[in-house]
């Protein structure tokens, strides 16, 4: 407590810096809605800042057609990168998605990249021209790297992460910062020194984490992709909740080196950066670039897998024909809420409508799995996050909610510590589920009637649509999947619809936290919440995994496109 | 101590039931020289036990002459079976390299091969018919798993690990187990249980370990290929001091899951399984064979990488046509022996009479990853062993001599366990070290001349060839690659020549070891034994490490058919 003033002026510092980061000349140009207006979707469009032309697009969602664009110099990058800037700096203002702010440096490369192609009339890498928000985890040499902690004001990173790197390579821009909560270990978005990041769809409610800023200010279209990490559902709870797609790839698939992070030498449940965006194209695009770049001359624990377009084709899934999903509704301990039985129907529908199989699958062990994954975290963490936040002294956060004293709210406030031999012994009985999850998988070869095992599993992201602030008290449904190492990704399917998702008589209760659930929900309270789902596929089988998102995707569209004429 | 009586007891029943499982009628023709023979590679063609025709299957080295024989019936699986089990009994009686024996079991696998492959005219799989030995961490069902631990007597595999599964898959016939040290931690070969194996040079020397039954028996000729594990040189200190070809490859490329191990949740230096051989071909054939049966469908860990035939082409490596190598000739610590130094020399000349080219590698900071990885395995191995041994009281060896209670002489004594949190600190100094290690690789495309950096390290193996019984304190020069994940594949060059590895005087000693190992230099005392390099490539380039280790053998070769007229 002794610090207690000086973390609160760095903060008070720190916050001025940020927002003279933004060029007065936009901001005067912004009407930002007072605070009771939940819904901000529409603030770009009918502020003033945007020309026509950016808001052009910035309304165009797929990554590979602006990609296009900027290669044949239709559009130049500083025009991209200037209108993607403007709209995130409305997002900012809206919903306080960013963390570091560089116009002038995203400008120049853009300006740079521009050069290039004028004078080579070639694109310098597959992301050509493109602006890419980055979670506030990935460093670029000599911008400030806090992490949503007070004690790291100040520091500054002496070289580029290697993604970051790879991302210059490839031609990309990097742009902006995004927020995140303090220590990461958080699905929702909050810190002590940037705030709290909230849901454009609705301001009540969280916009998920701990990628929470990439969430919202994606959703804003403030950003065409964006990179997020994803150690527990980080990538796939904010994309769920705002309404995107994104990948959670498998462990070291992406390179992680030099970012930051939190409870690091922690490598059994390893953090992943993963893709997120407003576009299918637009998570293929970026492992393709990434995969094809050889991350691992860079990072020595990036996996040398190159990137399998056999793989990508759905070669060893039959060729995408006739595929087989295997639906989780409920993972034995929770009941997830109407609308996203909803849309775990409204898929199940197109898929079949388009000639896929589609069968139940029998969760294994999940709150086993749970428990293993909040063992191993929780082994250092304390240390962890004593250590990082010893300089200032600023407090360890007990909650997401707004009274951040409810320290009883806490769901991921870590144990005591235990020793290394007590931590193997964890990572012992992980291997064990992660053998008898894979037994349990190879073994429906015998139901799917394809002659192979299930293609994919097709589950929620979480039990609800986005939740109000501090409500956000689990990540199982997805940290199942990283502790198996299963890569995800997220597709959206529907939005809350208060007229038709109607709040069900209470149920036979699976557990404590089935009954906590259900009480939470009222169709008004979410209303117009995106709700997503979420593919699951075979450890390192990123390509097949987006492959097959594809084909859902598709299915899905077609389904609109029968139903509601064309409307999606 | 309590149990003092009750653990001699146990090893006593066990060995004789060891004992019982060899067949009458070939003991009776084995004629076992006195102990002070200590050459005892001519025993197999002297005694009477091996009819011509076995004699002639069990001297053919190259794997795939023996499974082309097999797949054109030439030679029946039983008869080769056969043949490599009499000679494996032999090898036990010399130099007691086995631990479980199980006759019955592998002659009817074989009869059954040879059933399939008269009936059908084909083979079932890429190894068909070939017996293979495996390093006693390999459950086989129905089989007994003592790893060497009097406290594991009587414990039945209830199903096969999953590399003997896809073995038995790919038509091999595992036929034997072999011996280890206990704990696996020490390279060299004794344990309570089954005692010590010896080198077959010179049976006052050690063959190495933790793989050192395998190095002993298949250096007889008792098997044609076998299966190491290797999580700190283990594979290769007893392929190198046995003279064989031995692979480590990078973590989790050979699939680990159901075997037993030390150390059990320790997943930072991570235990591989390797294949040891008299034959490249032995090496390569195994590789290809398991990398194929796509392991990751049977274990979760097992890396989803198939077999890349480019790489084995080395197209990656400018089509192997001007490589270049880099050779490290001391760590910075420890000046090798005479003639491990005449091996480098040989080696070095070879490939530059072939065309390729050669530079100097500039050891960084291994003392430091050696540090490192001491004290990962140190976190938690005093409890690990502990545990392990409680049912019984056996003793935890101190060291690897014939006198057993110098305790002073344990170079690999755990130390006391550390907390989860410091061995978190550990990992992340590993994976920084990892990445200057990388960076470090990568820097050396200034100085090869070739647009490559360089094509891969050649180094020792150990500073000396096989030491006497007890002495072998170090696995400094395989260990490095352990903490560094670079696959690493040991070739045989030369013998000691008395004649010629002369003792030098004393240099200015980089180190007390240096020093130690310098006086530990005899050329009577290592006269004869084997003299092997290893060929260390990058993390998870397996193929091309194999395709490189085939050119510089075929140019060492080339430089003895030169020289030697043919004498190899």
């Amino acid at each position: 407590m002794a610090n207690l003033t000086s973390w609160q002026a760095l903060v008070e510092d720190k916050r001025r810096r940020q927002k003279e980061s933004i060029p007065k000349e936009w901001l005067e140009l912004i009407i930002a809605p007072p605070p009771d207006v939940l819904n901000v979707t529409k603030v770009p469009k009918e502020c003033k800042l945007l020309s026509a032309k950016e808001l052009e697009i910035t309304e165009t969602s797929n990554v590979d057609v602006i990609l296009q664009k900027l290669a044949s110099s239709e559009w130049s990058s500083v025009e991209v990168t200037t209108a993607f800037y403007k709209r995130a700096i409305i997002a900012q203002q809206v919903v306080n998605c960013l963390t570091e702010i560089f116009v002038e440096r995203a400008l120049a490369r853009a300006a740079e990249l521009d050069a290039h192609l004028a004078k080579t009339g070639k694109v310098v890498g597959p992301l050509h021209g493109l602006p890419i928000s980055l979670k506030d985890q990935l460093c670029v040499k000599g911008l400030e790297t806090t992490m949503g902690y007070v004690s790291w004001i100040g520091k500054y990173a002496d070289r580029n992460a290697v993604l970051v790197d790879i991302l210059y390579e490839c031609g990309a821009v990097p742009f902006v910062r995004t927020n995140i909560p303090q220590t990461l270990m958080w699905p929702e978005t909050f810190n002590n020194v940037f705030g709290r990041t909230s849901n454009p769809y609705n301001r009540a409610l969280t916009s998920g984490g701990s990628s929470g800023g990439e969430g919202a200010l994606i959703a804003l279209k403030g950003s065409p992709l964006g990179i997020g990490s994803d150690i527990g559902g980080s990538v796939r709870i904010p994309s769920a909740f705002c309404g995107l797609y994104g990948l959670r790839p498998s462990y070291n698939r992406v390179p992680y080196e030099g970012a930051v992070n939190s409870l690091e030498g922690q490598d059994s449940v390893v953090s992943v950066f993963g893709p997120m965006s407003n576009s299918l194209s637009g998570i293929k695009t970026f492992m393709k670039a990434v995969v094809g770049s050889k991350p691992w001359t860079k990072d020595p624990m990036a996996i040398r897998k190159k990137w399998d377009e056999n793989e990508y084709s759905l070669v060893e899934h039959g060729g995408g024909k006739q595929l087989c999903f295997a639906f989780l509704t409920d993972d034995g301990l929770v009941t997830p809420h109407p609308p996203i039985i909803r849309a775990l129907e409204m898929t199940k529908n197109a898929l079949v409508a388009d000639g896929h199989k589609v069968v139940d699958w029998v969760p294994l062990k999940h709150r086993e799995i749970y428990e293993n994954l909040a063992g191993i975290w929780g082994a250092g963490a304390s240390e962890d996050y004593a250590v990082t936040t010893a300089s200032t002294g600023e407090p360890i956060l007990a909650s997401m909610s707004f009274e951040s004293d409810q320290v009883d709210e806490a769901p991921f406030l870590p144990s005591k510590g235990i020793s290394a031999y007590e931590l193997w012994q964890l990572h012992k009985r992980k291997r064990e589920l992660r053998k008898e999850y894979l037994d349990h998988w190879e073994k429906t070869v015998d139901i799917t009637g394809t002659g192979r095992p299930v293609d994919a599993i097709i589950c929620p992201v979480a039990p609800y649509a986005a939740p109000p602030h501090g409500k956000n008290r689990s990540a199982n449904f997805t940290m199942v999947w990283n502790g198996l190492d299963y890569p995800a990704c997220v597709f959206p399917v529907t939005q809350v619809i208060e007229t038709i998702d109607v709040k069900k008589p209470p149920h036979q209760f699976l557990s404590e936290t089935d009954k906590t659930t259900y009480e939470l929900y009222d169709p008004t309270t979410f209303n117009n919440a995106p709700v997503a789902l979420q593919l699951v596929g075979r450890t390192l089988e990123e390509e097949a995994v987006i492959g097959m998102t594809e084909v859902v995707d598709a299915a899905l569209r077609q389904m609109f496109m029968k139903y509601h004429k064309g409307s999606w």
